[in-house]
């Protein structure tokens, strides 16, 4: 997979590109990438990016010219006949779990990174195959987005994880949230790692974590609860649950 | 207002802190921050800050001294009486802009960032006062989503943003999703400006905003649409959009 950002502040993506895993992916070529700065795209002789609204209003528009160019460059650069031309932007659709693993599908993505600014709707209706928002919260930058971007589905490239961050065990991927988890000292200044995982009987271990993973998805996310399929031993624990918690049950 | 970032990739974050909007709001001193790698305060006597899962399994675990004592070291530094310490996890609540206003009344943020491993529990539940994701996706670390509620926050701090960028205008402050925005030039490539906006009827201009903004709306995140309380003006407008796109009224 190859990853083009077109930015005006590649420094703000380069030390999460620089370290970890992103870098090591890198290093390995599980994907390649360009930081393209558009501005150097701009026809216009001060290098203007951005220009008034039309209508009249606050703020600046980024202008079509910079960055349907910085577009067509990134394109003719590689052979993909339709590479995914993402726009972040906080009218797009809401970036999940399952937009990542289509993403991750791709050989070509080319990001584009607003800052603080509208578009001009022509790189929307024209440019763009997809408009992504990372959540419903206002951000200067479109950056930060573009790196949410980037990691979510580098991560799920082929060689990218060891087995031991297998993807498979995720959250999102199972559908609930995950079981607590201790490591030592068993007593912490007072605070002690529940009994059961000390004593090293797997079967038990097994249904004490699966009825966690499903007590904390009730409590904090019972949305995603409604989602899933689950299995009569799951059924059972949930019910044991809700005897608990002297809650109702949720369906 | 300060906020003190654990992390054990500082340099992840510093691009987004030495650029543009963040960059300025740290020189004029409207918000501090320390990036405090929590590997130096390990106890080990090789720096390790996890170990293996108490009951088996795959994958490390946070241990709880090494972030216990860097937060502890955060509190002491500052005079804040209850400071906020915030745990970036898929397990927390969904980040939102209304969440970005409570945490810009703060003094003193602590954000932890933990890397594609789990935090032992008892951080959750003896150290973290609010645990935050920002979305239904999986990252490798918690350094991207410390990004995010940085410049969600330090934005919405007074001074940070001129008034050419108002918070005030923002998508999520108003409700709905921001109408399209054009620029110069007004004929691009053949790619044309709605006739209305140049034309300089401001009355007109400011109807078609509207309507657009509740026709984008509407079509993208009807969920926003039915958490406001809509105008008479708006009222009519979503009738005349219903009837140019053929389509039935949300309620």
């Amino acid at each position: 997979m190859h990853i083009d950002v077109l930015t005006l502040f590649p420094e703000m993506l380069e030390g999460m590109l620089n370290s970890s895993i992103m870098k090591r992916a890198a290093e390995a070529r599980h994907f390649t990438y360009e930081l393209i700065n558009f501005r150097e795209f701009s026809a216009n002789k001060h290098k203007k990016v951005d220009d008034y609204p039309y209508g009249g209003g606050a703020g600046m528009v980024l202008a079509p010219q910079p960055i349907f160019d910085a577009v067509a460059y990134a394109k003719q650069n590689r052979p993909t006949e339709h590479p995914r031309v993402i726009l972040m932007c906080p009218q797009g659709e809401t970036y999940t779990q399952k937009k990542a693993e289509e993403l991750a599908q791709e050989e070509h993505l080319i990001i584009i990174c607003g800052h603080y600014e509208g578009y001009d709707e022509r790189i929307r209706t024209y440019l763009a195959t997809d408009e992504i928002s990372i959540g419903d919260y206002v951000l200067t930058s479109g950056e930060i987005g573009a790196m949410v971007v980037i990691d979510s589905v580098v991560r799920l490239l082929p060689g990218v994880l060891g087995n031991e961050q297998s993807p498979k065990q995720d959250s999102f991927s199972t559908g609930l949230l995950e079981h607590p988890h201790y490591t030592r000292p068993a007593d912490f200044r007072g605070m002690k790692v529940p009994e059961v995982l000390l004593q090293g009987n797997h079967a038990k271990i097994e249904r004490w974590r699966m009825k966690e993973s499903l007590r904390r998805t009730l409590k904090r996310r019972p949305d995603l609860l409604k989602k899933i399929t689950l299995t009569k031993e799951q059924e059972e624990l949930l019910q044991e649950i809700y005897r608990e918690e002297k809650s109702e049950p949720l369906r």
